[in-house]
């Protein structure tokens, strides 16, 4: 079993309906039935996937009796976002050597235009 | 089963082991066996791994026969910042309020201190 902080997320994460839910919950708090709405789903089935999302610590559920509104807690994905530093830098270089590709590109085709 | 590409790249990095082999994989091209070196594993569990990685697109092997070298593949994790970004304004809206909210506690002191 992989339970480190940074897998559960990942883990989490990898469901579209769960990805869903994160993004109603960036409009703000919401209910169980409110957060079920939008998927043709059942209640114990979102219940389900709300758990997985509390487990990685990525909705807290409020402690009100009646109303228990579920609220997003993006702490987890700073961890997220600092795991792919490196990789952003990966990416942006490459976008960079290919904007430098493009460049030399252009300077090579000038004079083979002016010779044409 | 799920199987939406940003799901499956989430499950793919779901694992440090797996992780771990993306961070190798930054320094630059590897073969199974220098990918397997620093982790105590088996050549055949290590290519279980690369197996998911690959199937991710985050990993890409090599057509020549005898030495296949493992490359890295930043694109799947480039729809992942992506993914990311409505959230990172989120937390990063947090940290501003964080900051208005240390600054206005300054800002409330200084009277106190000065009549004390």
């Amino acid at each position: 079993m992989i339970n480190d902080p940074l897998s559960v997320t990942f883990a989490a994460l990898a469901d579209p309906t769960r990805r869903s839910i994160l993004a109603q919950l960036t409009q703000g708090e919401a209910t169980v039935n409110e957060l079920a709405a939008p998927h043709s789903m059942s209640l114990p089935a979102v219940s389900r996937h709300l758990k997985v999302l509390e487990k990685a610590g990525l909705v807290v559920k409020g402690r009100e009796a009646q109303w228990r509104p579920c609220r997003l807690e993006v702490a987890p994905l700073r961890d997220v976002d600092r795991w792919m530093a490196p990789y952003r830098d990966f990416f942006e270089r490459r976008i960079d050597r290919l904007e430098e590709h493009l460049k030399t590109m252009r300077t090579d085709r000038k004079p083979e235009e002016e010779s044409s």
